[in-house]
Formats: structure tokens, sequence, C-alpha cells
């Protein structure tokens, strides 16, 4: 038995997003893409390769896992065997301490940890690069959760130049992310499949064109501490995305009423001179930006609207790291 | 005094939407669209021209008019002079005999009225296609008001060449238009003023340049009497329309949480089978197009959805005709 590592990452939320890739497989994006870390949510993840192993275990808050879940964590520690030149099985436990069900996508968190977990247990002390690279190969996203606090996905040519850098640290600027998660009606398309979607829209093309002018943007009012700027360009790249899934085909439709009813009221909040915008992802949930200075009345403002069931408040957070 | 006409002209629902102007001025459309005529609802609108008026007078359900609603009129009715070499003023009385503020646009069937009954009473006695040119300078949609049934309008590159004809007559199909009317809960952009603001979103292009496709899927789909391959061209286009309104800059959002919920039973009742499918104008409310055969439980069931306070249902129409 090899020794075993426990790493910590936690999910990011995406200012620029991420929607579709130039490469499935490798997980090369159509366009960079820029987020924050958020803190209070965290994966944590426990790695260790055991020659006496047949396959891989994967326990997931506590449940073992067989199916799709253990095929796709064991598909990435093929990666990380390859990368160790290994051929042994591992013993994968990884707990979530946000609800799964809450609508906050951990798989980010997920990968990013293991990433890091099973780079250690397998012997390797990979750069921050490397890290980064190789968790996006488990998910998109993950590639955000490795550098700290606010992270571009420089969005590259092939695996070796495709993976996030921290562009600002944690505690650059006071900004929250207040989700406001609504109840679920209906059926979302999980975001792999809906990555594969994107191609089929035609507003898709003109999204990935202008993406290095809103990554430009986002990057300037993030350094600069521009809330208007940021807050403008946030909502219009969310916009955008949602435009390109409604006008796939299938179309993707993520939004319920209670998201048109927050994004509404947030615009209404901002017009009223407030530091706050919206996000969306793929799904229901309505992440609200705010400064910190605006969370108090923010977060009791949120639970008050309809089909609002809960709130969760995130702050800039450092990257994934080894647990002490 | 002059004799005075009367003539009736009913609303119209883009299957295919009018969005943008090449000519703000000459409302000639970046796009052609395709529409059926409302039975139903209509204006009702009278026209004299009168050489002892000091000024144009115009009456709207009862009420005399001043301000812009007067000088849009005007405006109008200076066209009709020119085409007349008048300079007569005129006493014009109109009617609607849908409410105004139930979000059904009635800038088309005014338009379309108004161009019949004042051209008639200035005693021009133009063909359809000048009629439809005449209209389209009140309000581009008016000019799909004009002909009969099913009307395709063609963008056109002059004054001379934009236009609409119907491509069917309003037997050709049963299809009927069951309007769910919303509340209206923020305060929408008029569609003069949205028109204007196409340009501005980075979708446009794209809406636009894919617009002869749609035009086409949608006129075969019309004459094959083709519904699924109606309602996929159908949806794809309004939300087109949609996406491009939500990254205009400013952004324009018309949809309520009502829209929404409309949005998705409406696609789940056809993936159940029915007949049915959606269409948004600029605005809240919901069109279902259907069959005629499914109207019976439709207007049942969209009356219990949350947020719907009206259904209005209208059938295919004529165009814009004497009243006798």
């Amino acid at each position: 038995m090899q020794p075993e590592f426990t790493a910590i990452a936690h999910p990011n939320i995406a200012f620029i997003k991420y929607w579709g890739n130039r490469d499935d497989a490798l997980r090369l994006p159509l366009n960079g893409s820029i987020s924050m870390n958020l803190s209070g949510m965290e994966t944590r993840t426990t790695v260790q390769f055991d020659q006496a192993l047949v396959q891989d275990h994967f326990e997931l808050n506590g449940e073992t896992q067989s199916g799709p879940g253990l095929q796709r964590v064991s598909d990435f520690l093929d990666h990380v065997r390859r990368l160790a030149s290994s051929n042994h099985f591992a013993r994968v436990s990884s707990s979530n301490n946000f609800p799964t069900g809450a609508g906050i996508a951990s798989s980010a968190s997920a990968f990013a940890a293991l990433a890091l977990a099973a780079s250690k247990a397998a012997g390797l002390d990979l750069n921050q690069k490397d890290l980064s690279r190789l968790a996006r190969l488990g998910s998109g996203s993950a590639c955000r959760s490795i550098p700290d606090g606010f992270v571009e996905w420089l969005p590259g040519e092939d695996d070796a130049s495709s993976y996030a850098v921290s562009i600002a640290s944690k505690d650059h600027w006071d900004l929250v992310d207040a989700i406001a998660v609504v109840s679920q009606g209906h059926k979302p398309v999980g975001s792999s499949a809906g990555h594969k979607l994107a191609h089929t829209s035609p507003l898709n093309a003109q999204r990935v064109l202008d993406a290095p002018e809103r990554i430009r943007n986002c990057r300037e009012a993030l350094l600069g501490r521009d809330f208007a700027r940021f807050a403008e360009v946030v909502e219009l790249d969310s916009n955008y995305m949602h435009a390109v899934m409604r006008t796939s085909n299938p179309p993707l439709v993520y939004w319920e009423s209670a998201t048109e009813v927050l994004l509404w009221q947030v615009w209404q909040w901002r017009k009223e001179g407030h530091a706050v915008c919206a996000t969306v992802d793929a799904g229901p949930n309505v992440h609200v930006l705010a400064l910190k200075s605006e969370l108090e009345w923010l977060q009791k403002a949120l639970w008050e609207l309809p089909g609002v069931k809960n709130v969760l408040t995130g702050e800039p957070a450092e990257g994934a790291r080894l647990a002490v």
C-alpha cells in the first residue's frame, strides 16, 4: 500500500462561461472563461493506490459507487496512472459539504480535488499548470478550481496549452456569490451532454467569436474593481450562453419561472443603485454576484422571493490544496 | 366634405418574426416574416377628409387623442395626402374590439385599417400591394394585415419592393392561436423603440442571415400542413428573437415568470403528442398555435396555469376590407 493523500477543492462560479468544446475527449473549450472559487462549499477527497486491488473503488458521501459514477472516476485515474507509469488501482473516498441535489455543480470541485489527491498518491508532484490540465480531463471547469481566487482558463490549442491561472488572489476584491437555489420543476440535461449541443445553435459561432472581447472586459473590470463594467459583461455573457442553449437542437431550457423573476429583480436592484448582478449556469439557480457590503439585505431579500428554497453564500476562495 | 370610408382589419401573429429595420423611417425590415391574421380581434376605422378642418382629428375607442398618438396618425395621413396630392385634414375614428391593455399589439390592425379607409377617403384606389406598402409606413407588421389568411412579408430592398402577399387563404389550415394573456409585472419597451436596438445585439446578424432558411421552412410546413416541422421552426424563430432582445444593449426582457412556465408546458404537451407550439412577441403573452382539434382542452388547460389572466382565441382571418 502506498501513502494516502487527501485534497480539498471548491466549486467555482464562472463570470465568463465555458460552453462547448472544440475537442470533447480532451475537453478543450471553444472559448476561454473566468471564474471565482467559492468558499464555504468544498469537496474533500482521499486517494490511495493499492496493488492488492483488482479494480478501482469509489465512495461518495459514504456510499460505494458503481456504474457511470465509478467509471468516470476510473477513467480519470487512468490518466494519472499513465502519467505515473503505474498499473495499480486505487481507493477513492470523496465527500461534499454541500447537498448534491442543491443544484450546485460538484464536478469542478470533485475533479480538482481528485486530480491533486490522486497525482500525489501516485507519487507525482505536478506543478499548478499540469494539475490544472489534469483536472480539465475529468471536467472542464475543474481546471479552474485548481488555482487561487479569481481564475482565467486559457483555452489553448491542445492538451498542453489549455489550463487555468490565477489572475487575482482571493483577497483582491470583496465579491460574494449569493446563490438563490430554486425549486427544480423539470429534468435538466447534464452539462457534459449539453456541451455537445453548443455546435447545433446557429448563434454559437458569434458567442465564441466575441468571447475574447468579453474575457478582456471581464478581466479588466475585475482587476480594476469596476463593478458596473463587471456587471454588464457578466450578465451579457450569461444571456449569451442561454441564448445558445435555447436555440440548440434540441433546445436546452434550464430556466424555471423563478429564474426569470430573480433575474428581473436583480436587474431592478442594480438600477436602484445596488452593486449586484446575476449569472445562471446550466440549471435554474441564480448566482447573485455582489459587493460584500450588499450581502446582509440581499440574503434576506432573496429568501423572500417566490420559488427560492435556499440561499447559499460563497466568497472568493483559494484553490485546490492538500488537507493538513 | 368628402365621403367617409370605414375599414376593418385584424391583428396578426407572426410565425417568423419581424425584428429590426434596415431603414427605420421606411420600416424596411432586416428580414422577411410570415404571419396569420387573427379572427375575433379587429380594428374598425372611419376616415373622412374635410377641407374645413384646420388639423387632423383622431378619436380612439371614443376618446379624442392628442400628443404622440395623434402625431403618429397625422404623420401617416401625410403619406396618404402625398399620394392623393391633397392638403385636406381628416377626421379619424377608430375602435378595437379587444382590450388595449390585454397585450395584443394593436398597431398592425390599426394601420392596416387606417391605410385602407384613408386611401379610399382620399379618392385613391390602391391595389393590394400598394396598400400593404402604405400600411407598412405606419407600422411594419401592419403590411401583413392587408392580405388574406396566411401572409408573407417580402422584405424587399426599397419602399417599392417591401410588402406582404397572401401565401394561403384562411381556409387552408385549421390552425388556431390561443393567446395566454399573463399579468404584466414590468414595463415593456415599445416595439418601435425595440426594433432600433436589434442592431446592438451581437447575435442579430446570424438571426438575419438564417432568416431566409427559416422562412422557407415555415412556408413549406404551412403549405404542406406539416405541424411538426411548423412547430420546430416557429419555436426556434421566437427563441432567436428573444435571444437577440436579451443580448441587446440595453437588454430587452419581455418575458415574465408565467411566460417561462407556459413555454415549458406547451413543450411538454407537444412531447405528449399534442399539436401545439408556442411563440412570444414583444411582450409576456404566450401565443399557443395549435390545430383546431386541440382547442377545447387547450383553452381549459391554459386557464389553469399560474399567472394566466385571460385566454383569447383567434382563427385564420381575411385581410383588411371595407365595412359594408
